[in-house]
């Protein structure tokens, strides 16, 4: 089916003189979350993990995947005759380091809503033609079309900030600039509007336009009721349809244009009269307004981690009290996700992680219904798994013991605790960037020759993204610099160290940190963070030969903070069982 | 009589149509310790110190100082009239902000020899017009000409790699490029030729240029002996007289000429033809050539680090049995010179610190004759001091008791003294920057509130400047961005935090720390740091209740390497001594 699908691609592609497709795995907005109108790579290769490259030229198919894919992609593309490319691993080239190889001087086709700018650009510059056309959707059957569903309006009870105000703060700085957003977050956390279009995140499609007074709205006005709209239109947002946004680029002239290349796609690079405007590529201003969460939203997001907590905690009540011979990693996500939604929340914030033993040791590991490991009365369970809540997104990893454990599961276990105290319990001044505070977590590990192949922790987004940036928290670079941003009071992320150790196991504790002020002096203002997850660690898998004073202090302080915390919210049995889960050691 | 200087030179900045003029204390080659020759800015405020700015205008005369020239420049430029403006104080505006506030639209005079490129050209964005012209120079009375000692080569049993295989390594590089080189660093250590011209830096004034397959050093012939200028020769180093450097700039056309704007000065930038020339601004590639020691540097320079330390072992002797009474900081730093200079130093690397208690709070005293404290039989000296040696350069800091000490100077002793360990015992992955390892230095200072205003750590030369970088270890960022410079095997830099409480005391401790390689394995190859100083830290200091057990192993660990490599070097009366200030604890 995937060979057939792929060969009426090709004879599209001699059509438009196309010598190679390009599908990536994003929308028109280069969303990490999709909805399934966009899963066309899928359609073309088979592969349903969430992050992929698919070029296919007129002789191959090549799937280009990332270390956490290589084994998904190997089993759903190389059946059907699909060349997979385990990034990573040596000589394997990235797509563009492929194109530039195999592409120069000839066509590349592709669709510029799903490409961002900088890809484009890049192709250009090393020589490669940009056929900027869309073969593949009339090929598609069946095809689920894109979300109608009404999209609501957060209150300012949760946001602090009404719209109009935001709107106000954006123009303010922009002092007359032409402003283009793409990203849905940044779309609706500036309008205090949400939706349903995607999953585990409450954006919907629609573009932004900040232009001269006014600002566009780009979304059907069907999906917006009566009120609503008006309410809209009294804080001075037009709405248009969704489809009329490339048309009215071309209105634009004469001004100064801020667009993120990274961000932004083609499509919209190549409407905007580049001959008459002149443009910024910037990260937008409302990404680092969201990023620093005010008071309200603050307030609002400890009460969320406090659902969260309680909901944790039966979890963890269930686990101990279920014969785990009995269950897989499949049932143990179920149990999690139904405590969630039963209680509080009103969607995961993004798929429930659970891996037993070794499969913790992938650190991207889903249990798939009837695919999930069987649990044992021995080992560990890690679980990685979060909620949206009005009050704001959590995202929390455990990793707890389901009987006895080895020594050296032990060891690790308490060296990714105190690595996770150890960024955690800092007080730093003014003016450090998540690039720089990295260390604190890894040090410890370092110490001993292990590392963890990932960043410490990503911002997290308030009722919106579980992945936001800015802040980034690591010590490599990424494209957008998001990790040399400034660390600044109101900043919400996670904090999440681990070991994966291949064929063995896989330990990750994570918490989520708000920053905020500590003392100020005449050395400067002093920042520290705040605890945000109100979840146990597990004690039994402690080797206090592996703490230190420092650890123990602060694990017994968060603990005693736990307690108190949820007490209010539990029921005799449940708080009974927290007591014992922060004892003090 | 400063008075009557600056009457003179406003009569000449009147007759040049000049607003006003510029002064700074560095010479052509932007060095951070020049020859008198350069020490106009003295001549013309009575300021002797070795940074500062001097604004003339046709009313007033402005210096600019920071914090640690505050005092001084009151005392020697505001008694002659002029105005100190005391940069890091409130409001006080920068050289600068003051000239944008104050000139634009209007002229400013200067030297664009003593300017470097960057100041220059942003000055001319603010729309301030430059009269680049030395008005001050015939009106200077008996000048101190420029040196004209003859240079000497050092052999590569000392450097390591020859001149012409150096050479040939940055004509690899340059792949046909033009570099201007005006930094005397690099050209001392890319050519192998040392000098006398510049106190604590065995610099000599010169300019040198790679140009197609030549390179042509700027330095007046007569200062070099027949034999030395024939191996030049052979080795393709065409000698040119000093002063027909710039005439010889006009004659490079249809080039690409990398030049570095923070030390290549505005005559130099003046003198290209830029029309027919592209200009790279750059880092000079011979800077990061000479950050990473080779072999033969490192064998040597672990020499140089024993000899400095059998040279401080004696003094500290000689302090413990003198009547402390009776001696001032001054004669303290006198008797380091001449052990240094007495036993295998050839110079010094700086002019040596020597600090009795609040003294050492001011983070660049000098103890000069006749106005340094007297010492008493209690509280705390600091010195920091260093030599230069053919084998390397040192520079040490050590804070010992000097009878009975209070609490609180153990306490923050204490925490110095991990802080350094904090630094120097961090095994990390290839690839960090001195800015990311900053924070390991601060954070046990920063969790009570204490931080220290400069940066942990700067590069040192070999046998060369004692400030040099890459790399350079702080968390904030700096013009050149050196901070942000790939940490690498074989670079030598400084470890040096401390504590300095206005009125009270001073506490540093410094190491100079060699990067080296540790493990490789499948997480990457990791780095860690040697110790160079072979210098005990004062174990009556230490107040066991802020020590941890690291830090107790890495100190305990150190003073025995100390002890038994620096053995053979002693007498026995010494070897006792250093035996009892290494004793375990």
């Amino acid at each position: 089916m995937i060979n057939e699908r792929l060969n009426k691609l090709k004879t599209a592609m001699i059509k438009h003189n196309i010598d190679v497709y390009y599908f990536n795995t994003s929308d028109y907005h280069m969303s990490e979350y999709v909805a399934p109108y966009f899963r066309t790579l899928e359609y073309y290769s088979g592969f349903s993990g969430s992050l992929a490259t698919l070029l296919v030229t007129l002789k191959d198919a090549y799937i280009f995947v990332d270390g956490r894919y290589h084994v998904q992609a190997e089993r759903q593309c190389a059946p059907h005759g699909l060349k997979v490319v385990k990034l990573g691993t040596k000589n394997a080239p990235d797509p563009m380091t492929f194109l530039k190889r195999y592409f120069t001087g000839k066509t590349i086709g592709l669709d510029g809503r799903r490409t961002n700018v900088r890809f484009a650009k890049e192709l250009l510059k090393n020589n490669i033609r940009i056929k900027n056309v869309d073969i593949y959707s009339v090929l598609i059957e069946d095809r689920i079309p894109l979300p109608k569903d009404p999209i609501y309006e957060l209150s300012t009870r949760y946001t602090g900030i009404s719209r109009k105000t935001k709107l106000e703060m954006v123009r303010r700085v922009l002092k007359g600039k032409c402003h283009i957003v793409n990203n849905l977050e940044s779309i609706t956390y500036i309008l205090n509007l949400r939706g349903n279009d995607v999953p585990y995140t409450p954006v919907f499609y629609s573009y932004l336009v900040f232009h001269g007074k006014n600002v566009y709205l780009f979304m059907d006005g069907y999906r917006i009721d009566k009120h609503l709209m008006e309410r809209l239109f009294d804080d001075g947002v037009i709405v248009r349809p969704y489809d009329s946004f490339y048309k009215f680029l071309y209105n634009i002239s004469n001004s100064k244009i801020i667009i993120d290349e990274n961000k932004v796609n083609y499509e919209t690079y190549v409407h905007i009269n580049r001959s008459n405007n002149v443009l910024y590529d910037k990260r937008s201003l409302i990404e680092d307004m969201k990023s620093i969460k005010n008071e309200t939203e603050q307030k609002n997001v400890r009460l969320a981690h406090i659902y969260d907590g309680v909901a944790m905690i039966r979890f963890w009540m269930w686990l101990e009290n279920t014969d785990k011979r009995f269950i897989t990693e499949y049932d143990a996500a179920q149990k999690i996700d139904t405590l969630r939604i039963s209680y509080k929340a009103r969607d995961l914030s993004f798929a429930s992680i659970v891996a037993h033993d070794e499969n913790a040791a992938l650190m991207h590991y889903f249990p798939y219904k009837g695919k999930a490991a069987r649990l044992k009365n021995r080992g560990i369970l890690l679980f990685d798994t979060g909620g949206q809540y009005p009050e704001g997104t959590t995202d929390v990893t455990r990793t707890v013991a389901l009987g006895n454990v080895s020594p050296e599961v032990k060891k690790y276990f308490t060296l990714v605790l105190k690595s996770m105290f150890n960024l955690s319990e800092v007080k730093f001044l003014k003016g450090l960037s998540g690039n720089q505070l990295d260390i604190l977590a890894r040090k410890d590990l370092w110490e001993i020759g292990v590392d963890y192949r990932c960043g410490t922790g990503h911002g997290v987004g308030f009722n919106l993204s579980v992945h936001e940036s800015p802040p980034n928290i690591r010590y490599g670079h990424t494209d957008n610099g998001s990790e040399l941003a400034e660390i600044q009071p109101g900043m919400v992320f996670s904090d999440e160290p681990g070991v994966y150790f291949e064929g063995k196991f896989g330990i990750r504790c994570e918490n989520l940190l708000l920053c905020v002020n500590d003392a100020s002096n005449e050395y400067g203002q002093f920042l520290r963070f705040e605890h945000l997850t109100m979840v146990p660690f597990d004690l039994d898998l402690i080797d206090m030969n592996y703490m230190d004073e420092r650890t123990i202090e602060a694990l017994n302080r968060y603990h005693q903070r736990v307690y108190k915390t949820l007490l209010p919210y539990l029921n005799d049995k449940e708080a009974q069982f927290l007591k014992e889960k922060t004892r003090l050691i």
